[in-house]
């Protein structure tokens, strides 16, 4: 019987926040003024112990794969799509690639388990666990071995960035069907109903969605009520790029690095990693709030705040690579903006 | 008898908006997946009547002023904070400087009436228009002239940044009271109640709130309930900030320059503007909501849906430099991102 692996993530150690807190409150503001950018100040101050952190060489992977639920018919594109989207990312054409230019993100396609062979000459990280996860409506989308095998390989490509010279990775993903995992994920793992968790994903229409629904609901009965461990619940449901994700989120915190939340699949795979190391929450920055169905009641679960609520629902790490230059200007200011004291500035309520 | 000087704005042609929608919906995503930077390109391809709109030298002009009203006890914070954030803006340590630095803002800061004298050789754009306004509980906080000025000093400062070359146009201001101000703006021009609009600007606590309250009862019971020109209404309540950035909106719309709009203050030097020449209304992108009281229910009297939700409520423009990165995110994708042609993408949903 395998079980998961260990992964040595510690909570940051509160005993700076203090000095943080003391530090932004002597700013040249009223008390509170920059509102979400202080709680973040503090965050990434924790994170990396420091009164002046600094943030270097923000990195974006793309972790794509397919499912077999795919087939069911959850989506309102066909499966080629995900390949021909990979393309699309190695091309340097689709929304995230922009955003990430103009933001100066390392970008990274890692294979994870897409249903068609890339040439090897093209600039994809290879890291194929098979073609395409199991159908689960029939049964498990994955063997506990590929979840091991996930779970090592996205440790072991957050481990790489960050020897790279980065300290804050976002991920992204690609998957035509991986709202339904995330859906299925947010139920065994948060225990949050399947029909308000399910969105449009891609653009269903609302016999779309109702068909999704069902299927949703047939797939939670074939595994059965729980409790689950973990690892079955990841095998169940799957897929590949988000428990690669999980891996690599694990293998962030555990380099002490800030992780940028994108949407619903990257919060389910957060989710995940809290279910093994529930520290790794701490590392967490969430980057918007997606329009898909469950991401709402996910991040509520999640007790979390996220930065940008663009009404955007694309993936791709889209949402995450937009949030960065707020995680820059919280470091901004508490680097580089003045006290009272430095600037003269009466601090001082008159009331 | 004065009156209102004409300013030559025309709302966009629309003609352009099929081309530009169908430009966005072939782009390589699901229909609307990028939300509101979707409609953010759709506005600005307007604005510049261009299907490859570009954004240059992004400029913030600070407008800085004081307030009869302050002595009255409307503020947590004496009125010497004004000419000291002055000082902290051109020294480069506010928190609007640190954001502008961030995303190369040039940034000028204007003496519009700060009750304080400046030495002539700061690099401080010298517009003093009194030192202060009168206190508009005991009359009117500005004559007809000073409106007029203000209005025409606006406009000038707006068109010399344009042809500098910028055609995005930011706006903050400073001025210990302001939040007095927009709120009586809010009260006479939006019909909006004076108590839920009124915050607690820099930081007031419950006592103190309940008297600007009363105290912006009694401005409004003295001014009487209208209706009232417009000239009337900015004479009554000013201020000079507040009344010059309604000048440099209108001016940036005859240019045909994009204007982000920041906090509480802004917004209702934004409804001023608009009670002149309605078409200003589709130059603007909202940075942001504020936490300030009455922020949501002018936004919503606007009919905008602002880009970042932050709790922010500092002013400075910081809310409106913060959103810039989302104007230049909803310009790239329209130029840059692939369609699902070039893509070879599969661009029709299955269903």
């Amino acid at each position: 019987m395998s079980s998961l692996p260990n992964f040595n993530i510690h909570a940051p150690d509160q005993a700076l926040a203090p000095a943080l807190r003391h530090k932004i409150d002597r700013k040249t503001k009223p008390l509170g003024a920059l509102g979400q950018l202080e709680a973040l100040a503090l965050q990434i101050g924790l994170i990396q112990q420091s009164l002046t952190p600094s943030l270097r060489r923000p990195s974006l992977t793309i972790f794509a794969a397919d499912h077999g639920l795919a087939r069911a018919g959850v989506s309102a594109y066909p499966q080629e799509v995900t390949p021909q989207m990979v393309h699309n990312f190695l091309a340097g054409g689709a929304a995230t690639n922009i955003f990430a230019r103009q933001h100066g993100f390392a970008l990274q396609v890692v294979d994870a388990g897409v249903n068609s062979d890339f040439a090897a000459g093209l600039p994809l990280r290879h890291e194929k666990i098979a073609h395409g996860t199991a159908n689960c409506l029939e049964g498990p989308a994955m063997s506990h071995e590929q979840v091991l095998h996930c779970l090592e390989t996205g440790r072991r490509i957050a481990h790489e960035e960050i020897a790279k010279g980065s300290n804050v990775l976002a991920f992204g993903e690609m998957g035509i069907g991986n709202t339904s995992c995330a859906t299925l994920l947010a139920h065994f793992l948060a225990t949050l109903p399947i029909a308000p968790c399910t969105g449009r994903g891609t653009g269903l229409d609302d016999a779309g969605l109702l068909r999704k629904v069902a299927i949703l609901e047939a797939v939670a009965a074939r595994v059965g009520p729980g409790p689950h461990q973990l690892l079955d619940v990841l095998a169940e449901v799957g897929g590949f790029e988000v428990v690669m994700m999980t891996g690599a989120m694990l293998g962030a915190a555990e380099k002490r690095a800030v992780i940028i939340v994108d949407g619903f699949i990257a919060s389910a795979a957060l989710l995940a990693a809290m279910h093994i190391a529930p520290a790794v929450r701490e590392y967490a920055v969430f980057g918007h709030r997606s329009q898909e169905g469950g991401h709402p009641l996910l991040l509520a679960h999640l007790n979390a705040t996220p930065l940008l609520q663009l009404d955007l629902r694309l993936g791709e790490g889209s949402g995450a690579v937009l949030a960065w230059p707020l995680l820059q200007a919280a470091c901004g200011f508490l680097n580089e903006m003045a006290s009272f004291e430095e600037a003269g500035v009466c601090g001082e309520a008159a009331q």
